[in-house]
């Protein structure tokens, strides 16, 4: 099983960026993390972050025939981005929507996710340990289908 | 370390339920399902489940001193309840809400939660392993603090 | 042919409350006005009242294998209560949603039904008269079918 | 007792419009099932149709003298008139607003009536038998007063 | 004269819950207090908690040959029960909304009540002392007609 | 100067239709009252009703080289239709908006005019009045131009 | 018969202020203008204008016992002032609302009044001739009653 | 192939109405215009104007069996008309929505089409142009299929 | 304890506007009821009232080192001046926000306060009683504190 | 005379992404059949896409000097980009703005469009040929200006 | 050059006033600030201040011929003064907006200004140094016209 | 002191669009005035334009160890770009808003910024003058802390 995590803006700043809000973590550190786990349930994960939404269409369209399943952080474009929702809607890869924090806490402009209803499930709050979550997820729906 | 599982209105006709959208496993499936994890995490766990608002409430009022942490699917109070936020506001206990369906991709009054804004955090969308990631989330999150 | 008869809150004070709005018979004679023309159409019927959601929620839940459709005049719940909606969801029974009062006449918040898309179809204004003829409309359809 | 029925916009196509909303009966046949009953209660019924909303204002404005109440199907109408609304606010017949299918169920712009709050009461959703219940309503209504 | 006192959801766990917005004394002491005055003013005075919705409209149903007067305070169902708006407009009984906390220097949701323009008064803010500030104000309203 | 009075749906009504708003005139005896003023101040009026907006759009249409300007009473039109505004901007001609009642107390449907902003004032509450003040008007204000 | 005509804010600069929209007329010579007609009419006329609110409140609080009716142009406060609402409704003087520009084809703010609902009616956009039409409707409504 | 155009409220006074909208050509002409093209296309075009919705309603309702598509400039009834949309419903004619002007660059009202949603495509903005668009664009499909 | 009372704009015309409304007291005998209620309690009091926005900020602006606390009716300006809460910003009195009338059973309007949620409560509906109710909740928070 | 084609994110995935929208041909597909209509018509046509809004803002930057206009398909860009509006408004280049699928009868989101009112006019709905239609009625109107 | 600089509501009380948000320079140090800067740049300075809604609408009247341009600090009357928004309609004299704190990080109420878009320009959250920012601004723009 | 300057999409085509807007002078020509002060104030001052959304991110994110400060004019994006605005709370710098035009009196979408509540001030209207004024304000801010 291959799966791909992509990250949006600003999660390449993790660790300096918000730590009350993010966590203390780089997204190195988040990675290898989710790598470890990765190689215990026999995953195969690519990696990537780009704070450029046109780089983040081009990253979903490269899936199919790469990846089996994404998990996707798309950060702040989560909100603002209907490109990265049709570039989805275009590739139809199964993934799963992840947060670092608990968006549902935070202002109104983050409560609204324009890709949130075409993933299988959305996972919020838990910081890294969210992606670790996701990973297992995503695991268990497609080595079941 | 002792958790607590409280369901909301509807869920005790899971299976028969509209199963395209919550699946086919039965309430006391996903208890055993549940349960059997906890035991694997060294955690006690209390199931609940009712139809009655007022209920919920008590519920909600009796877990201090009794559990160290919530899951939470409150399904349609979910959406309606001011009463189980305040609840939970009373109570301060760490919790988790989970939800079987994706409600991101269902009708709009679905997406409003009265207290995600007060979890740890969200998890929606993978059926019975909601309850299995919320529970391994509340854990490490308890377990590590 | 079974039918059941549900009445939400505030229904068991009628004749006491607003007669302006609701008429001067009590819920008991209404329920003695439809249960003679059950009688004449052959039908056996139960009739309920509840003032509490998660009664009305248990009520709703078990209609299967026990009504072949259903009247609902879910009162104030009508406009509020997503959990009601779930309970109709869930178990698919056939209803007729009713209101003695002209809904559409009155303040804002009554125009709204959480249900009535759900419903056959919707009865409103005609006083006791309402559920008489929900009851012909309602064994009408079920016999044709 | 004299009743007029009034029909709106493109109730002329019943049968080969949308008949899976709407039924299979042609207006005609609706109306020989409504005469029908009519002759039993010993009502005498006047039966129109008008795709044009100054037709109908005058078919509304001629009731006075004519016709004890009005069964009013207004379609289209319905949700956009406010001349009609006027000309019912002007006659001050006693009407009842029926509907072929359950407008609660469809369109938005469908679930808001210019004139449902002007009527005895309102009754959607069960296809020709709508007008039946309507005219038993308003018989009774009228019978009483 | 006869008083109610009605609490609603969660009022049973104040000074537990949330002390700086309820303050630190508990529904009993509270009650204490509104005896003592109601004793000095030659009142009779009942006091009831409930954490049910439907309790609470059983509660105020039973108030009309039981109670002159009724001081509420419906906690979150102030903001959300149109099944106790229509219990309060069945029943007619005089009554004072109360609030421990200001509720209008709190969210949104607790700014809109759904029975405050059926209360002869409001009065919001002053902690255990808004219900003795009601008891004189209810007392005196009582005492003139 | 040759000017043209249109009246809209329901005004053929008057005296008839909800006296306590609109007067006890009949339309025939505001005609008359507003010819005499008319051939006080030089000016040939014609007069025109009807209860059809393709008709009313007929009639502004015919305006130019034979009306130096209107008085408009569109009644219920006034606040729907797009096509009476297409109408006037199509041929220019300088109107005055006058209604029998005080459009701003009655419901907020009536308080937006499709039309108010093209002409050259508005006069509304007067009753029969409010004709012969825009005949006022708008001969003086062509008078001067 | 003594009427008052009371001018809100900034229409002491008439002639200078944005001469397209308000005419190049002084407020002096649009008191000349009336006082005339009212001499005409027999009619007593006092006249006053103020850039302050309060002023304005204080202005229609001295009315009764001195007017049997009041021309009003609140100017900007038209708009925005509760106090003078709350004033008018104090004083119950009979006024009608005046505007020299056709406020209903200007910014959206302008199109609300917070009195006009309390006026016998309005007149907007005849310029200077706005006051002389709203002398001859009080005039006469006031002569009739 | 058999197309017919229809064309809404006030387009007969083109070349009149505000030319620098709508351009100098009369209907006529462009009329003349896509005939000739439609001649050139083997096609049999019938062409319409009403400025009555429930003409224009007639007409639409006339099309199956005497046309194989439709070109609709339903003008001011393109924002207002549910009656339309329901006729356009009813007669399932596959048909392309146009407009003179572009009327995405106009008031805000005429923004929204009520039946823009039921057409093949919309064209908007190219004057008489769009016609001759719409007809290749309608022939094209209807060859195809 | 020095303690002041400042009432808005329309409240000098109490008891002869809108009677059945603010009741049949004026502001002077309001005024006397308050003053031996405060000489009861021990507490010097002053008494204002204005119409004028800018001289009720100069009012406020003058409590620090004149008054421990402030009994505050804003009238009309309650709803609508920012000036008045950035003078209570300013000044950081403690006061009580006080109405005569149940503002929440009047227009919308009137539901929305600019300054209750600065307050430590607010009391409405009680007519004079309002005030005295007011006194003593002051007098008792100050007294403690 | 020469013509850009600027088609913006996804649509590179053409074919491949919801056919059942927007067809079974490629971007490269279309770009042959445009091309083949471009000499036809002797028009010099270049053709670009990207998923990245800035380099699209780049694109219509280098227009002048380069193009006499443009056939624009912003595709998701279209509804969320203020930058490319604002690089439109820079350039001035009269541009089509075009859409493979109707727009209209899809989600909310997609029927506002951030530059349609600069365009010429608009085409949407006919698949590639959208671009055809776009192509002739820019050419036609360049020409004979 | 002469200029003049007028202050609104509640800035008498700089210093004292929320320091944090306002900084700690009264009022009378911040003219002397802006004054020495004045006379360095050749410029004749007048300073106002008032609480009063009225009196600022008469210090705007009176600046034709009496100054060049205008600092204008409206305060609280920023967000609710159509009146004084008229008077610089009326005036037109060139002018700067001036806040000492950043109203964009404060309440919504304070992000709308009604005058903003009459302005050459805003200048907000520079403490008194946002006068000094004006006066430059405003001195250079004027000297370079 | 170190300072950014960061210019966003479409403003390196300044002089050539929208000169009645944006002014005469080009990007390269305020980049010289801004620098020529910079050395006047002894600031070393870095000068970056991007079309590009993601570029504009990386360097904000570049800013720490690089700039003690940052004058930002994100042009379109910002009103749209959440992206950037969570690029500013992860560096923290302080920064200043400017814009060329005042966007206060440009269309609605203009009017809102993602990003001014966490500036320290906004400065917009005066041209390159705006530069300027943030250059100063922004060294003085920091200069004195």
């Amino acid at each position: 099983m291959r799966l791909t995590v992509i990250n949006g803006p600003n999660l390449n700043l993790l660790a300096a960026r918000e730590p009350e809000l993010y966590g203390r973590a780089t997204l190195g550190e988040i990675e290898s993390l989710v790598q470890a786990e990765a190689i215990r349930l026999g995953v195969q994960l690519e990696w990537f972050q780009s704070n450029d939404e046109g780089a983040l269409v081009d990253l979903i369209q490269a899936l199919p025939g790469r990846a089996d399943g994404l998990i996707l952080n798309a950060a702040a474009y989560t909100h603002t981005s209907l490109a990265l929702r049709d570039a989805l809607l275009a590739v139809r890869v199964p993934f799963v929507e992840v947060h670092l924090s608990n968006v549902f806490a935070r202002e109104k402009a983050r409560r609204r996710s324009m890709m949130a209803d075409l993933a299988i499930g959305v996972i919020a709050g838990f910081g890294p340990h969210s992606y670790l979550l996701a990973l297992r997820a995503l695991h268990a729906r497609l080595a079941n289908v």
